[in-house]
């Protein structure tokens, strides 16, 4: 038995860090170094995993493995201040691996999930897509998204990067249609609690439909008199974004005989 | 101890219609007369709940509450061919109950679900508005819809139409993003199943967030680049939306000072 715990560096403590941090903690692995300009910070991370909390780069171990959990424009730069020898992964759906040229290995630790502050997950059930520079780094990397996650895939950059794009239209966009909802809910005293059984049963759905047969609705029975008399109850921006989102519904099922 | 059940008629057996035929027939309510025009759906209906199916509206008992379950634009011209005198509930999200004037009492029924055929769903979790001319009717309706759901409110149409909208962002345009989402990975060889457990976090979430706090991703983070690579990976009206949803999370998010 292996008695030697694995250890990493961290660096980044924003939504996905955190979370990360928390589930590697929990899954045994020792966060032993975590590069943070803030003392506030350092403190409560120094306490809650043990880790010895610097800002210099140079303090760090050059040939731990360091995950990257910075956004995306940062990245290039966090990673040019490490060892060039220190192996790294980062944590983005978007940044291709072969925008770093480096000796040391580099590679990709991407969950693909929606972290929140003070939202817990079940990180089993979080897709992890693993890239890297050698095979030896791809397998380290599978091994320790293995402790947290029973989806861990290898995937490279493009398939990657289109994941990604299905992600913002999966997460992102119906996060905001469901803002806008709320939204037209409350300046309209309409108790958006009524909806909620609607939105579990619209995802539950998908579990027997594919979205395509799923869908129901004013646009989905093509009923422009009810399009036009919701338009004119939204202005702006909202207004243009019913009448497009309504408009490629239509579009979709426009060869549909039935209505 | 009433062993007389209650009897209604029903029009239209579309998803709607069918549904609510099988959830009151399996809260004891018994369906003794069906109008319909197809024989086939007459003798299916007639076996599976012991009613009279008749293509002749004059068949139809007088005095019975009878359930118009057909699309909005047929409630009108099938109300005009019943009885003056017989109590009458159309189930439309959007038809306001002002646009019939008739003897007989006339009231809305009107379950706040999304109803596909062959998936079951928990009735007694989706709420029902009722609205009606008398309050006699009213109060039939709400204890109709009470036999089937724990959620049975009155709403007036105004506030019908309100949350009808609503749920068209809620359950239409959210289901629309997931399409794209899906066809897009249908395109580019993309496992579509490694984005469920993001929807299921992204409505999860939505237990302990508002839709406003829980958005993450480029256009939350006002990250251009990423938003262009995306939109070029895009074509027609699918990119079209995905600019304008970007820029209208990037809108909604302008004022902040966190990215």
């Amino acid at each position: 038995m292996n008695t030697t715990p694995i250890k990493i560096t961290l660096i980044g403590h924003g939504n996905v860090g955190s979370h990360l941090a928390q589930y590697l903690n929990a899954s045994g692995v020792h966060i032993s170094h975590v590069f943070s300009r803030s003392e506030n910070k350092a403190q409560k991370l120094s306490e809650r995993y043990g880790s010895l909390v610097t800002s210099n780069f140079n303090d760090l171990p050059a040939h731990q493995l360091c995950l990257v959990c910075v956004n995306d424009h940062s990245i290039h730069e966090v990673i040019s201040q490490l060892n060039e020898n220190t192996p790294v992964a980062y944590t983005s759906g978007s940044v291709p691996l072969s925008n770093f040229e480096r000796n040391g290995e580099t590679g990709v630790f991407y969950p693909l999930q929606t972290f929140s502050k003070g939202k817990q997950l079940d990180i089993s059930e979080v897709p992890f897509l693993i890239e890297a520079s050698s095979k030896a780094l791809g397998e380290q990397l599978f091994s320790l998204a293995s402790m947290l996650s029973k989806k861990v895939v290898y995937a490279n950059s493009t398939e990657r990067s289109k994941l990604h794009l299905s992600a913002v239209w999966t997460n992102n966009f119906t996060n905001h249609m469901m803002h806008i909802a709320e939204k037209y809910a409350l300046q309209n005293n309409v108790d958006f609690t009524l909806l909620k059984p609607l939105l579990n049963e619209t995802v539950r759905k998908l579990d027997y439909l594919s979205p395509l047969n799923a869908q129901t609705g004013p646009a989905r029975r093509n009923d422009d008199s009810i399009i036009q008399e919701h338009a004119s109850q939204l202005n702006g921006i909202d207004k243009e974004l019913y009448l497009l989102i309504s408009k490629s519904i239509q579009n979709t099922y426009s060869k549909d005989e039935e209505l």
